[in-house]
């Protein structure tokens, strides 16, 4: 159990050898990302993401624990390019500060993101996972509060800015499932800069105005 | 086959007979929109439809046609309370001008019918089983895109105003997502009057704000 590599055992075949390593983590973790898009959270198994990476099942319990720690770890490497806003929000705009333009730049992150089917998938595959399976979205729940909501409200200076935060979000996921999801038109075949162009004051309004009087 | 009645049929229950009359196809909608609610659209059945109804499968074919008829039935039903935004669209705001405030009052509106759960448990059913199912997401599709957002694009004096009903539609199905399925914090807790605040001019701006110059 020691060097990240996993306890030997007796009689296994030799491709369960040959997969010890330092990137059968990876691999697992591979096999995982693409189970939960294919087969969605309910329908995966331990055993299932074992078979696709080709390790016994042991192995995934070794690096991972359960399968809801398989999904956090998925959600995580998928999440990755979503993450990369703390990098935008440390770039500066106009006139050296950091806020102006961020709703722009963020709305074109984020189009940018779910317009690449390499990461659109396994993103579609967690909202699809968290909006019908309870487990599912205690883990995202978990996770967009942790990483990705928090570190963003952090850099915001107005009043509520967790709350505001959401919202940017909430705008953005429904944006994904109207256009990528449901497949609304025109939104579906909408030039991205042009929702870009449209969103971006939403996101500048959220991130930086102050409140309407209440 | 006339009058709304159903065929007789020798040799059925007396709860069949029973169940011929005028509001026989009010009870086997709201049969079919719990069905849909509670098993999602892939496990719904027609005969689970009837079932629940306490009438013959055939009954339920004569009404609706086929499943996916009787869930876009469900899905008008449902959507009945969002579907009152063309009222909202007649009241004149401040000044006669039917579009000042038009935001808030739109925002107020939605968020009062996702917080009556009475109006939510179909909507977020049919929100789920679209995302799942292709059939399902057909069907909302084609009724989203004919009957609620081209009247309201109809009421708009922008560029682009399919784009911007749908825009906005999108911000208000993933403040639902997030308030009421995934359930993050602050969101999922917050006071739905601070909501419709913070939203009001993300709606107003997509209604009748000109584009940012591109």
């Amino acid at each position: 159990m020691t060097d990240g590599t996993a306890p030997r055992r007796r009689g296994r075949p030799a491709r369960t050898a040959a997969a010890q390593g330092p990137d059968t983590r990876a691999r697992i973790l591979d096999a995982a990302r693409t189970e939960f898009a294919e087969r969605g959270y309910d329908k995966t198994t331990m055993r299932g993401i074992a078979r696709a990476a080709c390790v016994d099942a042991a192995l995934v319990h070794h690096y991972f624990g359960t399968k809801d720690d398989v999904f956090a770890a998925a959600i995580e490497v998928s999440f990755e390019p979503a993450l990369a806003l703390t990098a935008i929000l440390q770039e500066t705009g106009a006139g050296g500060d950091a806020l102006a333009g961020i709703g722009e730049r963020m709305a074109a992150h984020f189009i940018g993101v779910w317009e690449d089917p390499v990461s659109r998938t396994p993103l579609l595959a967690i909202v699809r996972s968290a909006l019908t399976n309870e487990a599912a979205a205690a883990v995202l729940r978990g996770f967009v509060l942790r990483r990705l909501l928090e570190r963003l409200a952090a850099e915001l200076d107005v009043p509520d800015p967790r709350l505001r935060a959401e919202l940017a979000a909430a705008q953005m996921i429904g944006i994904a499932v109207l256009r990528y999801v449901i497949e609304v038109e025109p939104l579906a075949s909408a030039d991205p800069q042009e929702i870009v162009r449209l969103v971006a004051p939403t996101l500048q309004n959220y991130f930086t105005a102050a409140p309407p009087p209440a």
